[in-house]
């Protein structure tokens, strides 16, 4: 199975609203409510495509039996969450029908007290001994050590197991110190990990900093994806109009789907932009849009090389 | 007891955003969530004042059990709500930091079943038996017939319980058509309901429509009161500054509490114009900043006259 980690899931909620006005109050037209958090979301994506997930992490409260019963739902994928006596936050996305920008509202999340924490390393090191490939995603809860996934990488790696990390800030800067085979950083994201804004330039620093590959998403214009192999861009066919939420658990998704059926690169970037554009274009933010995955995935370019034998 | 009657009740959550910037991602600095819908509001300011309160309405999936789990910290209240098989609406309350401008976000609540509304009807009854006064507030959850409050007061003035109605647009229209004994309108409301933006006019015409009395909160300016005793206006001693919410609910619960006290309207209204000017200066939205209502109490200037004998 694929594992992917969670630590500060969420109940993700979306308000559809005519138009944001702020300062007034709205009636809300239209109400969803779906387990989140990006290793959520990566899972759901990666059950859809077909692999077995395990998704890990911490959940608890109210909001977290509501996740973890909605978790039930998703054929394919199994909750290894660990319990947690603090509510597992909840995002709003109010999104404005007319001109259909998303304004997006986090809490932070619950304190993580440190026998959860240990208990949740001792849940992921189990986990790991039946695990083909990892997934780290997302910010930490308060409570969590900031240097947390530097030491999650570490332990993957021992265990032998493809190990990806895709977050932010501090969290991002501490962990890549730990070696990950894998970073899927934004741009931005990128820019200030590293200070550079060049693209090429800022993912050859994130590899000296200890990125075995880096895989840019550079929103609209595709994946840069530096690796011990060789160097490419992927790019979808066309600008998609739609909501890119999601869009980069998409990229996650496609590559370590791609990465546990040995495929090569220029396979994993493909599918990895197939599935992040699909996402892009499905009405439900988050999820993706399969007929036009399969029409967008043979149209998806791949140019660069691999390295000289 | 008195008793308050919610039937949009709601999982009131205020978001606290350093500024809130439509189209962008906002890390939430502050969470919290407390029962909520007008009702709710009135009955615990009527709780904090030492009366017994019932509130009763409806409530159903996890947002209701949280809410019902909540009202048992409040002493002095009783949870007479029907459950439902929907989920209990939330509010979300987006509190820009900067500028202290508050978005609100409503949902429209769970669509109430015949057979609910009809288990509702047979528990309002049973507790009018007991009840010295009735509120009737806030909007309609889908499925209620928009003459809802129309039959709710017909049974209350049966009953001989006092009944004061505080609703919008058409549940207002179609329930002052019921003959309540106060009517509590803001200016908007009033105005809505009549056609006329001058308040006294437009008070009067309430009266013409219905209403035995009509107590209408006009803001920082206070009340206008039309009653068959009289006609009043109260006032806050000064213009104050602060947040709004919860101040009309306010005036309901201070105009019902001096009510079944048996106090002349002018006590009414100096009572009903301090908590609610109290509950603009208190930090928390909703909540009633005691010592200021204990000290703006006597500064309330009340003028008007009884009339003659």
């Amino acid at each position: 199975m694929i594992l992917t980690v969670t630590l500060n899931t969420a109940l993700d909620i979306t308000h559809r609203v005519p138009s944001l006005r702020p300062g007034s109050s709205h009636r809300v037209s239209e109400v969803t409510e779906r387990p989140g958090g990006k290793g959520v979301n990566v899972a759901r994506v990666l059950a859809a495509l077909g692999h077995e997930v395990t998704v890990t992490g911490f959940a608890g409260g109210t909001t977290g039996r509501i996740l973890r019963d909605r978790l039930t739902e998703v054929p394919g994928l199994v909750d290894a969450l660990v319990p947690v006596s603090g509510p597992t936050r909840r995002t709003v996305a109010v999104v404005d029908a007319r001109s259909g920008s998303t304004t997006q509202l986090n809490e932070p999340g619950p304190t993580i007290a440190h026998a959860e924490w240990s208990a949740f390393q001792a849940v992921y090191g189990d986990l790991l001994a039946s695990a083909s490939a990892v997934a780290l995603c997302g910010s930490l809860p308060p409570g969590v050590p900031v240097g947390a996934y530097a030491g999650l990488v570490r332990t993957a790696r021992t265990a032998g197991v493809p190990v990806l990390l895709d977050t932010s800030g501090a969290a991002l800067r501490r962990g890549v110190a730990g070696r990950p085979d894998i970073l899927k950083p934004n741009a931005e994201e990128l820019a200030e990990l590293t200070g550079f804004h060049e693209p090429l330039r800022a993912a050859q620093d994130a590899r000296r900093r200890g990125a075995g590959t880096v895989v840019a998403s550079l929103g609209p214009e595709g994946l840069l994806a530096l690796t011990p192999e060789g160097h490419w861009r992927a790019a979808p066919p066309a600008r998609l109009p739609g909501n890119p939420t999601g869009a980069g658990d998409s990229v996650v998704a496609g590559l370590l789907s791609a990465l546990v059926e040995h495929r090569p690169w220029p396979d994993r970037l493909a599918r990895a932009t197939a599935l992040s554009a699909a996402t892009v274009l499905s009405p439900t933010a988050g999820d993706f849009d399969r007929p036009a995955y399969e029409r967008l995935l043979p149209d998806v370019r791949v140019t660069g090389e691999a390295n000289a034998a």
